[in-house]
């Protein structure tokens, strides 16, 4: 057995042995399955019958470790949420590694462990992938690009622009966790241990949402830009408008005190495992019970309602029963957030 | 509308506005599909009944374009290979993209358009796509992560472990263009117009070659690590050696040149449209004929023979009768290459 390096060099990416040691002793060690162990170009997944769904996802994240999670967690979650929110079941993933000449293989390894654990506890393996490596300063650690595949079941059809004046809109639990945690971490700040990233894979709870709620209509993760953007992508990809009660959106208290802190605003920073949803009012109660349902959706709410809106504008309401518009971000306020 | 900017600023990565903006703008006008333009976390694919196959690629190389082709042309026929020598036919695409602040505009433009036109000839669409934008000097210029899926026909099973003794191995034209024309650039020397890179999409000839050749066991793309690399990782995985006749390999006079220029072996960088093949000996000919008739493998050769050798050697047979071993690269000699 080679000793292992201690860090990443450029003939690690350069396809010959070096890469072969690498994904034997760290890729294949922790994404263990037996279609990346056949070493083929791709990976054959099992059959299937129906509609494919794809996604992929860039994650750039900085820090790359933050409480409550990392960047191969976060990659594995972000691309199993995408496809869930699609309304289909996510088979597999693929994960395409870009890393700086340099980086310790041992926190490679423990992000790659990572990834691997959050794989298999979602049962989505990842089944084939790709390594490159840059030269020092031409990219930062390590960037995961990850796709995910899933299958579609017939009768399935969500999309933003489903939304219709009537409807209800509700959101899986608290938000802004994960945006607050990566600025606090930045910032070098200890906030306590309630304040952490709330990445986690939503198929289950989609799949539930999916089954009790015949007439579901949208389904989105509120990633970057938070909650705010994916209300304005609904909003303008439907033509409505909606009205939001601020006080039904939850908070965590812990979220509360780093926003007032750091003078962001928990509406507008990204969320990893939680998700927006949209369907006709009378089955929102069944809505809401499906996502209380599932753990990580002890704290579901209905939030707010679609209104027939030719501006679009996202309405909120305010505890003093005042009204207020919330606006459209440029973007999430805080870059690499994922 | 909006005037472009001239360079990519972190707001264009933070999935507000300026996202949205720089999509609709650069990437829905060159990838122009219906699945992408429907703006959701992903996408659908037609119905497929089979097996799906998977494969990702990230694509880092330098420069960002070079005579033959660019990144952008690089990630679609390298993740179209890909799929294609498992022996799937290619469904569609995904792109990830990771860019630098500061980043022009234009030449992302000219990139995404060349994506766009290898995409629609090669027929393959790319359906999702994301955009990550991180600090100046924390990545070079622009990465592309491409996945590919395609569907692979009930009875197709190529995998690099099914090379035995007597087996033929073919390639499918010259070797050595894309890294000797990739070090020619950097280099800034001008070696004339026929130096240049062969990127290509071969899934026609991959198509053609699995129905002309019903007992193919084995086609990779000879990619990092060239041709040297290729037999070398069939060897290994099916546990054989190979015998390689020199003057039989074809090499084009440029590469040839360039090679005893720039001290480089052809046998040992990066292809982007060839690819190698093994099939039983009685085989040979109806394989070197369907390679042959595709545009692409006009110079298609068989280059040798499978032998039973315990230490998986890869020998070369010289045009002097002598014999010489093929080294196992440690990688391509070249970084970034592809």
């Amino acid at each position: 057995m080679t000793k292992k390096p201690d860090c990443i060099e450029l003939t690690h990416g350069s396809g010959g042995l070096a890469t072969d040691r690498l994904i034997s002793d760290l890729f294949m060690a922790a994404f263990d399955n037996p279609e990346l162990a056949r070493r083929n170009d791709g990976a054959v997944i099992d059959r299937v019958d129906g509609r494919i769904v794809v996604s992929t996802d860039g994650h750039v994240v900085t820090p790359l470790f933050f409480p409550g999670g990392d960047i191969g967690q976060l990659a594995v979650h972000g691309t199993v949420n995408d496809v869930a929110v699609m309304g289909a079941e996510p088979l597999s993933l693929t994960a395409g590694f870009i890393i700086e000449e340099g980086f310790e293989v041992a926190l490679l390894e423990k992000i790659v462990r990572s990834m691997g654990a959050a794989s298999r506890a979602a049962g989505v393996p990842v089944v084939a992938g790709d390594t490159k490596v840059v030269e020092r300063g031409k990219a930062d650690g390590v960037f995961i690009t990850t796709t995910g595949i899933g299958w579609l079941k017939d009768g399935i059809d969500l999309s933003c622009e489903q939304a219709r004046p009537g409807d209800a809109v509700l959101v899986s639990g608290t938000v802004g966790d994960h945006g607050l945690t990566i600025l606090a971490a930045r910032e070098g700040l200890d906030l306590g241990p309630e304040l952490k990233s709330d990445s986690a894979a939503l198929h289950a709870m989609t799949k539930r949402l999916t089954e009790a709620v015949p007439g579901l209509k949208v389904m989105r993760d509120a990633t970057r830009g938070g909650l705010a953007a994916v209300l304005h992508e609904i909003a303008e990809a439907s033509g409505v408008g909606m009205l939001i009660t601020e006080a039904a959106v939850p908070v965590s208290d812990a979220v509360k005190g780093a926003g007032e802190l750091l003078g962001l605003d928990p509406f507008h920073v990204a969320n990893e495992g939680k998700l927006v949803a949209v369907c006709p009012a009378e089955q929102a109660e069944a809505a809401l019970q499906a996502l209380r349902a599932d753990s990580r959706g002890s704290q579901a709410a209905i939030i707010g309602t679609v209104t027939d809106d030719a501006d679009r504008f996202i309405e909120i309401e305010t505890p003093f029963g005042g009204r207020r518009l919330l606006t459209r971000p440029e973007g999430d306020p805080l870059p690499r957030i994922c």
